[in-house]
């Protein structure tokens, strides 16, 4: 059963058990092991199709909190070592990724995450009543709200939870960039010696070479990589469990905090120290918005760099054809023989989507009210949603598409010797006058610049050789003094 | 199998049939209709993990654009009668909802839709083979590219299928936004003589009745059942069809584009004309940046709307607690008896993703270049997404929330006479001196204005009463005009 | 004085005169038109620094409501003739141009536009004051709110003033669109005959002509003009004087509504009609969230055609230099001879700014609550700098750039023929098999297809001349029925 | 003179002078220090009509690169003493604040920046001019080209002026964050004692104190406080300054990065340092998008906070009434009394502006390409305008609205009291199942739930007052533990 599915518990199901809350009595199918909660969540919310259980870093993460506050709840006396020990071991299961497909609710929900609470409560009740030897929804024995949810509100449990699940997806993230770095950087040392023409404005500009343009991806990527790696975890680590409903730690025990919050971060891992101002730390929104700002600026830069490649690599004939992606498809079903740029262009539309995401976040963050945001589950969504299509993204555009890029050599020199550009190279030697001159001269005949600057005997052949040096080109250089002052 | 699974064809799998394309062998399961160029795309495109068959609507109006090409292409004498039939039976197929799993790409995808173009060649290629007593995999007997897809480019086909399966789905979208409008209309009967305080700024404004406010919703999502209605088609029903690569109508038959588009209107029953600039056609994304922007109008008033809703419904002791919203599910784990407006906040989200998708696609729009716009699958991806959020979302309103709501009647009344609002009333009357400074007096003292008026004996009881009429508050009427120019 | 600075009014002013208003006294300078309400909002909101005399509309169309408001409560017996003639001609004067310079209100304001009304109040009264012959302040005779204001509140008159303001303006921003289509269509005729190739996905596609592409971006506007044209009248038209605070009408005479309405439908010169729900069209930014998207279309259309400019006439060496923009100014301080493509380059950050600007609209009209849109005064901004951008860019695109392009005939048909798509128009001849192999072949040759073909002995020259005539290849031709089929 | 006003040089100017560049001849108004490309630039943008002068920091930042860049360039041997002391003066005298108003280029150009950089070239050479004795124009003597522009490319000297304008003015956006952030702290401990209910979901949850509200606010500001003073610094001090052209250094002489960045740091007093990759900090606006989505967040959270001022100060009689915001102007013309929250309502429409400036920016850091980001210019505006903006509105809110509030503390007192939320307190001594059944009673009968305990005789007086002292209900307290885990 997927939550884009509504659960019809009108007619009569051949194996179905009862549960009872505060509106009323629904019948459960006996197999599952969500409760009556998560059945009117899945029938309330059937909205964007996706389930919790599409995050599993998500659910887990859930079940580590669960599994935190039982111990919190142990060690303080409020929870006895039977229910412990079954919350304990049915979280445990969750966490080594069983029973994820019990986590059904839709990530568009009403309520401020109350439903993804209550889907893990109750499958985690269930998952414990088996362990404990009783019938799933026998609920005396083991309670999804008094016994697994014991001292945590889900304003505390659920913001806590989606920190925690980004901290533990975020080593993937951080190696996927990684590597496409790394990828574009190996690039960047494979053609060190293509010598191209630098564009700026799309428009013919100076030499530089195919290795500085493929390093500069590697450079500006990798301070994205340096970013997410030192900022993100300082961001997320301040959870608010303890704070229960508004941050006030209401009906928690003044020891709770301390301790839940240090059994979180040993059973995860994860650095997570307590939040310090529980109230705010209830309805602020600010380390998603950062967070999603980061990722939308990556976004930016994959779109920027693809937009780059598929500059680079048109034509073969008709555009600037300095460089071959590697063919993953055939390009057309009329155009015999076209191949097209088609990863980097699934990229530009990933970009697009991460920053659409970004935009529907903040309307969430800007829409929260007094203590607590209620628009926290479209917030979650949309920042687990970015990670995973960036992820996915950039292992494509590495496995795919750079890996295989070639350099069309001999076609970057030909250009470069054919360009007006060439001329500013010349200026400091020949003059900004003649410079111009030259250039006009080029452009209205349709000449090289070199050829005419040859004709006209403007420098010998062996100052001309020197400046035309590609390592004399594409770095600072000592120019004669004399020529570069006049007007 | 779904697109969020790499398919391996590495491994030998039991039962696999080898296909061929331009860039080499790769083996397809045998019992896939789908074919080499899917599969490529599959392996290629592991982003969304939507599927194209999660939108029927638009791979009912691929197979109908292939129905209609193949009409066209047997009337014009290109397509013999067997393979025309097997083609037209194929197509009829998957308009009847079959196949529909098939269609296994992703929304988000490079190629700026060939493979989704190609998904539907292969498939109906292999259903057609299938009529015809042949094994999947012989295209010999029936192509995917020279039968199926013979006078179509991607970029002709593509487009036009997009458009027919919005026009396909208008019609559900308009109903659930009728009667959502329908509902706040009935609604405004039942509560036409609730009176209550209008606010402004959130500061205590004049008289209004519930009903008014509730009639009001249903205005104004009229206003845009009525633009959606009228402006959507005529948007949407030009289309590209004919102009194959990039509009040209390179190597289609001169007749064919009339004959194609006139047959696609009767198979699909929907108005569709030819584009007349069919280069424009190609690239232009503008239909679909105003259609979005028309979804993104509904999701703001949406929004606007319930944000309203959970204004009203504040409290129960401590906010506004003018109307109660139907209790969905229980609101808390750790507050008794608390209910949450869950369902409009739901929609609150809806809307924002909504508007992010909006945004993601107004860059997608402005991403195309030159005679294609290779950011079309994106396009695609996004309308369809907001279309199915916002009808879901308006479902879910309707159903679960608008018919249930129930109005807090004497609290309404309680409060227009308390207020200092009432004072509004009373201007022309007693001039605008003496109401100011009646307002301050009672905002000073916590008094009632009617009292302190009374008391002052600023007017007698008769013209009180008659003022303070509900029906004499909430509409023009007639003031003494001896009174009210006086500063 | 710009709302830029902050009024002063602690220091002793040589002349000043003092008002008065609900919260106390404060000196106004004496030679200001404006009073008292004008100068709290220009110390209180020091924002934008964009005053609304920045948009000469917005204040003409003020001054024409509160005309029209004078004409009914005159006609109506609720304005005496002294009154009503001095207010009348004090608007008269503003209509005509005067006085501007005192509306000196941010554009970014508190109030949902409170203090804009004000400001018109204040102006006309003193204005009035004058004509008949007593000093500014002496609002004893003629006061802003009793007699300027009289039946109108903030909340009808504003936003009237807003719609009737994007009304007065909206021929300047067809002109100026249908000037600029006009612009691209004549460039059209001009290069009718330009033979070039088409490009998809940045890669060659087949020919068309230079003059499909630009009639392509005459088209592509032109459907903007009809839109905007059609379109946005019928959805500003509707306006709400006479709702006064909410739209209930409340102390406003009963035929006030309609009187008020046809004046201002004759003053103005524009059909306006009363909205038929007040309350409704009080709060609702529905019209403007529309107009603002409809802007955005147009903005995403100018970016990509700009896109487009920027990438055909890049090179001069080094990229698709097939067309020359005008030089407007020297490229480079450094690169000799370097004209850079500055016009369109412009287009498109207006475009981004226009795009950010419905944003901010966006968020701005969801934000509304319950009776009223307290951001209606971002919204109005917004939608106004949007016009005026698009205004001025559409302006100077077609003068400084549009009409002046030029093409680069030989190059553009030096591309054809030496294009590897040329295949595509032979493929109905060869057959798709000969066509991806001549294609593959002069890809790792090098060498022309033109030249393969030949050498092959493919077509006999009679047949391949006739193929390859531009006429030919860029529109439908009726294909050899017996060789597309194969496959 | 200002941008927005087209320059006409044809008609003959009784005081001009004649420019000569590569595009021809100009008249340029004698007084004006600018020259001829400025002149063009003013010319052909005539778009936002926001001139350079409008952000004093980016003009002063201009200067201090021209300044430093010379020293560098009079170091290395390129500059003679004479010019060098020239520019150098100059440069200085706009340090000082002289002569801004020559930077007449609007905001939004095309060329990358080429206008303004250009702007800065020619005022200094002017200035320079008449410091040496010259004529305006006679550029023979200094140059802005060869002698101002010296070893620079726009390319190098634009973005680093862009990054050091923001760091001279990042203290006063963090002071003015700061004493925000103050004056919500102040009132925090102003109202520590003020117990009131406190709000999840719009819905009654649990006492809190308006003490601790009023810190979160405090809190979550200096959260961004610290993110901006810690962060920004290390983002912007990287400078691209000697990358000339497109980061190659082409033209420089090899000392000079060093030498002009150790100066730049100097005159500043900013901790710039070199980029590392200078062909990567050419192209990239990553800075600019990450310290524009930091704004993007602070709009958030302002938004966040005053939409929460204004519920909380709704009313004074409909509303929630819990603080009192100071009036600052009357808030009706037709609603005696009527005070509306005028200043949040403005800082919520600034936070939508610089939400949308932060689209508007995205989308230009996107639309970069190759060796340049030619929309910077956007970029660059945006991002001083949002600074500007919020920097405006803070200040705006602290004086105008947070030092004045006061607390309507009986009104507080007497909603928690008569909440139904109080029973949450009772939940660990009365058990879930009475506590339930008491909010229910409560909630149906209009009665109050301390008096349902009470007549019910659950708790012991002396218990209840406990449970109910204000310390008790905001904290964590050591609950009963034989109630809490019943079901």
């Amino acid at each position: 059963m997927t939550s884009s599915q509504k659960i019809d518990s009108s007619k009569k199901h051949p194996s179905v058990r009862q549960e009872k809350d505060l509106l009323g009595i629904l019948e459960v199918p006996s197999e599952a092991y969500y409760g009556i909660q998560t059945l009117r969540a899945v029938n309330n919310f059937h909205l964007s199709g996706v389930a919790l259980s599409h995050y599993p870093r998500l659910v887990v993460a859930l079940a580590m909190v669960k599994q935190a506050a039982a111990e919190a709840n142990h060690h303080l006396g409020h929870l006895d070592e039977q229910r412990f020990r079954a919350i304990h071991e049915a979280c445990q299961h969750i966490i080594e990724g069983r029973y994820h497909e019990q986590f059904v609710v839709d990530m568009i929900q009403g309520g401020a995450g109350t439903s993804t609470n209550m889907n893990a409560n109750e499958v985690i009740a269930n998952v414990g009543l088996e362990i404990l030897g009783h019938a799933r929804g026998d609920y005396h024995h083991l309670h999804p709200n008094n016994d697994v949810n014991m001292s945590q509100s889900t304003n505390d449990a659920y913001p806590t939870a989606i920190r925690l699940g980004l901290l533990l997806g975020h080593d993937a993230l951080l190696d996927s960039l990684e590597q496409l770095s790394t990828s574009f950087a190996e690039k960047g040392r494979s053609f060190a010696d293509v010598l191209k023409m630098g564009r700026t404005q799309l428009q013919d500009a100076v030499p530089m070479t195919l290795g500085q343009e493929f390093q500069a991806f590697a450079t500006t990527l990798g301070e994205d990589l340096g970013h997410l790696r030192q900022q993100v975890p300082p961001l997320l680590r301040e959870v608010n469990l303890g704070g229960t409903a508004i941050g006030t730690g209401i009906n928690a025990d003044p020891g709770y905090q301390h301790v839940a919050v240090n059994q979180l971060a040993r059973i995860s891992g994860q650095p997570l120290v307590p939040a310090t101002d529980l109230i705010e730390a209830t309805s602020d929104m600010g380390a998603f918005v950062l967070f999603s700002s980061m990722l939308k600026r990556l976004a930016v830069k994959l779109s920027k760099i693809c937009n780059d490649l598929r500059l680079l690599s048109s034509g073969p004939r008709t555009g600037l054809n300095e460089i071959n992606l590697p063919a993953r498809q055939p390009g057309s079903s009329i155009m015999p023989g076209k191949v097209n740029p088609v990863i980097p262009e699934a990229v530009n539309q990933v970009a697009f989507e991460v920053i659409g995401n970004d935009l529907a976040l903040t309307m969430a963050a800007e829409g929260g009210q007094l203590q607590l945001n209620v628009m926290e589950p479209l917030i979650a969504y949309k920042i687990f949603d970015s990670i995973r299509l960036l992820t996915r993204a950039m292992d494509m555009l590495r496995e795919q598409c750079i890996v295989g890029i070639t350099a069309n050599r001999e076609h970057c020199q030909a250009l470069v010797e054919g360009s007006i550009g060439l001329v500013t190279a010349l200026n400091p030697y020949i003059g900004y006058e003649n410079s111009t001159r030259i250039a006009r001269q080029a452009l209205t005949s349709g000449r090289g610049v070199l050829e005419l600057v040859r004709e006209e005997g403007l420098l010998d052949e062996e100052t001309l050789q020197d400046i035309l040096r590609p390592e004399n080109m594409i770095a600072p250089r000592l120019a004669p003094k004399n020529v570069v002052n006049k007007p």
